[in-house]
């Protein structure tokens, strides 16, 4: 068990409060999560979408990761009130709540994207970059304003927020609120990717959630009771993936921004990146020789102006993949299966023919800036379990039929992407264009 | 009258929807709405946040132009539709709607905003740009997408569409619809910022005024019916205003950038400013030599990314504020009147004394980067027109107790802005501070 | 084809609109529709709750039969609309919509429900009365003014608005919008019922839906871009039922309703039932000679005012169960299995003992008063279809795996309902009570 | 200072949780909680509208006075939870929260209507009822089953909640939370009466509102800083009485249900009432004899079953009065001013001559069934006092210019109400109608 009595917890004077859309305040009663707010590294956050390209389907998803980061702290929040309330523990093997343990599960709460940087997902695909690495490393590392307001709690404290994020921390209670199948991230985005979105598939009773969950020597369970608030939450969770995260149309942005960060290290490698604009931030990156300081520089203006930069490049596939990113002219795609695969070569091959390299203009994608998370009932991927009235533990999938259904499912799609040019509805292309592209496509599948 | 009957207007083969938080959905009939929507301009309007600095104090506010301009679009379809429904023209003197309208009212309605710059109205004030005459040029120049589009209509419809943000169209109701005490760019406006803001002060009743409104011989006119809501909606309005456009936090960190993009102007005509990298895209501006081409470079992107490059900067003045903007370090500050306003002189000395150059470090504030948009009765401000049973017209204050209480009054406090060290609260700066500075704030006004 | 050329169609001078909280409006543009509103048979509905006992576990869910039939209205007026302006019918075989339909439709919607009577399902189980046939009767019989509102438009009008409802009416597609598994009541029921209770399992993107609807030579389809949803509504479904139309609480206040009109109704039989007042309207039932009159007499007023005189009864039974249904004392219960049912005679020999007649005190209970409504891939149910992009046709569990996990799934649970009093909480009933009584009951289920 | 030491308070072994559409969840920790809400007296309070005629024009505000009822008790719980918190008492005249109090808070805000019956305000005026009596006497009298669960507490108990109610119990902060200008009952009725008519009007931010409430010497005071919060919850009333409470068409109704009471009463002076069946129940308050019993026996469905009794009276007027409430059929109204008074004989004279009874069927009316509650900066009526940063207090409309503006005003509007038959729409009728009559109405005025 880590010694936590020497900590230095201040409260504020007087509790601060943030006005927020989904949770309507998010309320502040510590100068550490204060301070942790005013850093340098937190505020970057405002400057770097929460879903990445999907605002480019989703106009109105125009939402941070620091908006959804002071959410998460907020449920963790009301999580810890809920549980002090009802199961306060009297002693360290009865498998009720600690409250000793509410700064360091909010503090993690609160920077547990704290690593993210622009477009992460794609940039460390081509950067080798990781995020979660990078969160770590903010936290524990000296030259950070976050760490600096972590260590006036105690010297060891950093070390224990970033030891939750990597679910090393003893407490599992601490670790399975911020990271588990329901926990205050996963609540978070869902209800607030709904909100921006506009879409409805993401909301779910919350109240309830909150009220069901439970302390226990396993961790978090659930109270029986709300099986059907816990059922609906996976069914929204899966809606979402569905309908908002693995949009083809986002996925197809992600690909054009793909390419056109690899073309850029492309070109980096053999010194034809001539603007040295479009590139001072990213040269440490080409060089596999960035810093902590050069990552925190970076967010998503920082990138797009890059970008806005390289719109004038001599290389035309620079120029124009930069462009077709800024000005949203997404590729097009179709579905296709194991049996269909073997279409994928010819039609290539006429994406060659038209003049478009297909290195940089074709892509086959399976997944998707945000990996699928879906429930499963294996014990390792996390259970959800559910607490009956004698005590015993069920599995959520075992009691749930409509859980069962979903549960493990396959759900992203394969598709090849293409330039739209190959559809032929331009004049002009039409001449490059082989007729026989457009017989392969029949209701969204290839043929 | 303008001719109309060589338009060419095409219609998609099947309607396309953007799915709005707002609107829930917007409707798209016509391929030069779409085609407008695929310009690089508008595009370029997703990189600029509807409300400057408001998600500074507002977290959840960090909403675009381009969804507030996609948002007025639909509201202006919406009350086509209802117009050609209930009040269809059949003579060119009834004062009924003429459907050939709709097209002029839904591309005025998109590009209302599309000459909006980063942080429009404080870089405005310091580069002497203007949103305005820059929407006019984007629409009329022949070098932007926008204006090729609506060439496609007929030679004269970019002109026609600029006349009716100028308010020189013919057409009363067409400019009405657009700009006027209720016009779609407020009510869109209202609406979304509340929702993104999280606050509810400026809901309303869109679905009731819109079935309230009438096209008349004098412009736009609303039922006496409606009174009620279009009372609600003044309110609203005024509520929005105390409560959102105007916090003082906000228009701290508006402070905060007027000095600093003032101090990279006053640096710039020194040759003092260096970093290359930082001014690239602001030199033309410096010069007082920038063209559509360099204005529609810019973007919140592009400006951040200067001032992270000036954190660098050797003048100390410039990378501060630089870092104040950035790490949202907002100055403090506090009511005065014309009794108090004597006090200034001397705290401006005592800031100075501290080490804060007052030109950089202290403002007076009476207004916003939003205009305060009141509801007048006077006649050239816009009346709010009802008309009763028998036709015959009363001006809104003359029948609402509620907004002859509200009309005309002025809204804003005078403030005085000044750094957050003056207070004392860090012992360090306290050797500087004069203490008599604290003396002079009682309950947020100078005393 | 039945001829509509003699209809006589009369449209209000001004559209009026009603107030709703579904729907936001209700509009209301011919004189027919209004009128009917305004007949005494459709007023009773306001007396009469939509969710019979369902408020007595839910307490918001207090709205009425009028409330849901105004909704199934609007929806019908909102799908006519969209069916006339995207697929307006050119000729009789094309499988688009004739609007010559369309008061035909909305009188059927409106009138859907108007044979309902108080507490329905179990009246009619005690009184055999059949709510269909009384609709039918209603609309057809010329003693009431619904009738002669509707003969209004002509003579055989009543006649096709019945045949709508028992689905003879030979355009297919005016019945399914009424009718089929994804239909204006059903769609009106699930949002109203969940604003009402305040959950929100019930809510689904109804404008969505209406988008994709299409009218097609089998009747209604859909379109495959609406797939999810589509599968959204499914999934609602199924969670409303699951957790508020099927609730043990509402089930068990039900059990004691359909037990109170039983005893009453058997003491009819043998003249035991005194009280005058508490009979007068109910006598006409209890001798099977109720007529049209009779049943439009009742409403949930009129037998809860009843109940409140048989409080008074010298028969015990009813009066300690007229009590226990106004003053909402539920039963408990508990799940049974095929093999726990053997408990279930040893349990009401114990309720015997205990002093309760096992007949009037205790229930099986597996079905609800609403009898549920599950999606089933099979044709004569009413399939969904959905239609690709080259016009061919896919049933919805074909293609979406979460509608085909629970398509066709059992879902009510057994129950075993009994009086409180055998849990012995109470020390004085203790005495009377078999404590094995208890021991069978483990985690609400029998043992 | 009342002793509460002996007090009785037991808690539930686990929270119950009622879920509601305003508060979302009503949390009841306290046994006398639970067993007052399942006291006959209490869930009598399910037949009775919270709204009375008001859902005749707003169809969905069927709600009843059970609901209204559990939300004042759910706010005045949230704010002892918030006031021990955040304002705990340490000793009796530090003008801080005594927790203590917490019990006889919420019984009172539980039972603060619970006197009320069917159609009160216009019942209370034929038959000389007073709901606060009522209310008292229900909370006093040992025959009521309210009373036996109170006492449970402790003997005095129940008076010491009567006198909340009749705020003459000596702590003020106890006696405000319940009845002030800004109370639980206040407060949730505008919420629950917007949500359930649907209209937004009364939506005002009560998390806010509860977050700036404060325990004081004098009483509840409000944080300067939430002043907005506090303006916006005054105009909302303010808005709700225009829009909603005050609306022409449920006055009618209400008219009607007056005149229909007043006829019975009459009837039954004269013994001309033969009805047995319609007047059981009423008899009693007929002879001015009703006791608490008879008075508890009566809910709105009790009443309308009588009307439903006298449609087949002999007496024609009361027949035609109870079938015009039952089947909605309202009087038509003018606004009438001091200058137009005068034509009201004459109009009346008019109405006698085509047939009707003007004492039955007009009426002039400047009131309400719910009394006008307006804010008044007058000391007796309840000022709302906001507490600046140093301690002092200001009374709301100085400092506010919105409430200023609508402090004190005068808002209904006086109204002669006369049979629709009046305006002669019907051919019939037009023979016995005098034409000057409609010649005196012009845009809703008496001219």
């Amino acid at each position: 068990m880590i010694t936590i009595v020497c900590k230095n917890i201040k409260y504020l004077p007087k509790e601060k409060v943030l006005r927020d859309p989904i949770h309507n305040y998010i309320y502040i009663q510590h100068q550490v999560i204060l301070d942790l707010i005013n850093t340098r590294e937190f505020q970057r956050l405002r400057r770097i979408k929460q879903l990445g390209t999907s605002n480019l389907t989703f106009h109105g998803a125009e939402h941070s990761r620091f908006t959804h980061s002071v959410g998460v702290y907020e449920i963790t929040r009301r999580i810890c009130d809920i549980f002090v309330r009802n199961y306060p523990s009297h002693n360290p093997t009865d498998g009720l709540w600690n409250d000793d343990e509410r700064l360091v599960a909010l503090c993690a709460a609160l920077l547990h994207d704290i690593g993210h940087g622009a477009y992460s997902h794609t940039f460390e695909h081509i950067f080798n970059t990781n995020h979660e690495e990078m969160t770590v490393k903010i936290i524990t590392s000296e030259q950070t304003e976050v760490n600096a307001v972590l260590r006036q709690v105690s010297d060891d404290f950093p070390a224990q927020v970033a030891s939750v994020i990597t679910k090393t921390y003893p407490n599992k209670q601490v670790v399975q609120i911020i990271s588990s199948q329901i926990d205050a991230d996963r609540m978070d985005y869902l209800l607030r990717d709904s909100y921006y979105t506009g879409t409805n598939y993401g909301s779910f009773d919350l109240t309830r959630i909150l009220r069901v969950m439970r302390p226990a020597k396993e961790g978090i369970v659930f109270d029986i009771s709300g099986m059907h608030a816990v059922e609906d939450y996976i069914v929204s969770r899966f809606q979402m993936y569905q309908q908002v995260y693995f949009h083809p149309v986002s996925r197809s942005m992600e690909v054009i921004l793909n390419h056109l960060l690899q073309r850029a290290k492309d070109l980096s490698r053999t010194h034809k990146l001539k603007s040295a604009l479009g590139t001072y931030y990213l040269k440490p990156f080409f060089e596999g020789q960035a810093d902590l300081e050069a990552y925190l520089r970076l967010d998503d203006g920082v990138l797009n102006t890059c970008f806005e930069a390289w719109r004038d490049s001599d290389d035309e596939i620079l120029a124009d993949l930069a462009s077709r990113f800024l000005d949203r002219h997404p590729f097009k795609s179709v579905k296709f299966t194991a049996t269909t695969a073997n279409l994928l070569d010819p039609l290539r091959q006429m994406v060659a023919q038209a003049g478009f390299d297909p290195n940089y203009y074709t892509a086959e994608n399976d997944s998707f800036d945000l990996p699928y998370d879906s429930y499963s009932s294996q014990t390792d991927k996390g259970q959800i379990k559910l607490i009956q009235k004698d005590g015993s533990l069920s599995e959520l999938s075992a009691v749930s039929p409509l859980v069962l259904a979903i549960t493990g499912k396959f759900l992203g799609d394969k598709r090849f992407f293409f330039p739209k040019e190959m559809l032929g509805t331009d004049a002009e292309v039409d001449l490059l264009v082989n007729p026989a592209f457009r017989t392969h496509l029949k209701n969204d599948h290839l043929i």
